[in-house]
């Protein structure tokens, strides 16, 4: 699921906003200055491009005037840190933010996107690098909840998790050796949850930075729960707090 | 994932036992009279069985000693509801069980066993028919969990409820309808938790039956969690009123 963005006008708008691409088709032989142009905004942002045949792109653009040009952009954007945080201002709410700190599992992120869109949080925020981004996957399981979730993406967590204290949010981390029972903690002040890996859970950095760590009683055999459904049960936890 | 079962005496003990076959091999020509049983067995609990060469057989085994014949069984078995309430009262706690009316995603229903599981719930009830099974990737996504949870499957869910509440238990069944949020139904009895398929939720049978329909509080623009987090959110709510 991406969009096909065609034309010089629309390509170069989307490379100059925030907007993800992942690949740009030019024209072979063609040189008009627009073109010099893209490239060189393709290559600041490192995006990679191609040259194809007049055909390739006449048909990649079904028949529309393309212009020698066409873009592949992700079908969803990022919004930025303090745009979740000015989401709940905006609602009169105290923010309540899902950070994954590094999921592989597309299944996971998109669960946990509608999960967040169904608990009334503002946003999500995954790293950059080492986390799935918004796929087409992702966006089919969170079941429509991504056009409504703001998703954001940082380069770095740790200086992200200084960024929302400094906007005077509460960090809570899951961490199998939380010593506080998820129910302990009081979720109803401005607060980001953060969720660990699938494999790993949260690296040192994180957990270290975190206000509080919590747990997620464990009382059979198993070691942990599912990342999505971990972020359902303490997501949830906040929402009882904040609406009794 | 599926145990291969070899041996005449083996195979019988499966076929006798309340083991799942998912399919017999028997040596094209072998005449002997344990093959006869065997036979009889399969077809009487409607088992379908092969012929084939003495080479292919070999090979299926692995070199093993399979004087014949070959099952594949499902690596995991069933319980029975009664062990599931058997293993409460062995525990001396009130059963807390959760019920998924009819899961097709095998990821789903993998996690609800993983959270069962961590929730210590004493076991998951599914249908018969028209549900996923104990298969390999339900296994591989319960992380372990079902090596330890007990599993029963019911023909008609329906009378299973019937059958819980001749058994003192309150059951609880999630819908969108439900007029009373989670938070506010008493789970700290003897509560069997329903949760409904992916696509349509309980069935207007199930939910007549159930003693309380509650609803996890929707807050934003998405209409319902994924099955398998909303067990997790509501199941950990009957874990923090048992352990508070």
């Amino acid at each position: 699921m991406e969009d096909r963005i065609y034309g010089t006008n629309p390509v170069l708008e989307a490379l100059n906003s925030q907007r993800e691409i992942d690949k740009i088709f030019i024209q072979e032989g063609a040189r008009h200055s627009r073109l010099g142009q893209i490239i060189a905004a393709a290559k600041k942002r490192g995006i990679r491009y191609t040259n194809v045949s007049k055909n390739k792109l006449d048909e990649l653009a079904e028949g529309g005037n393309h212009q020698g040009v066409l873009a592949f952009a992700a079908m969803h954007s990022y919004a930025e840190v303090e745009d979740i945080v000015n989401l709940a201002a905006e609602r009169g709410e105290k923010p309540l933010i899902i950070i994954a700190e590094g999921l592989n599992d597309p299944h996971n992120l998109g669960s946990i996107i509608r999960t967040a869109n169904a608990a009334g949080a503002h946003g999500v925020i995954i790293p950059k690098n080492r986390s799935v981004g918004l796929t087409s996957t992702v966006a089919k399981v969170s079941a429509g909840a991504i056009e409504h979730t703001l998703v954001a993406r940082c380069t770095n967590i740790g200086a992200c998790i200084e960024k929302l204290k400094d906007m005077g949010l509460w960090i809570v981390g899951t961490a199998l050796e939380g010593s506080m029972p998820i129910y302990e903690c009081d979720m109803k002040g401005s607060t980001a949850i953060v969720i660990g890996s699938e494999g790993e859970g949260l690296s040192r950095l994180v957990r270290e930075k975190c206000d509080f760590l919590v747990k997620i009683p464990m009382l059979g055999q198993t070691e942990s729960l599912n990342a999505s459904v971990a972020a359902g049960v303490i997501v949830y936890e906040a929402v009882r707090q904040r609406v009794n």
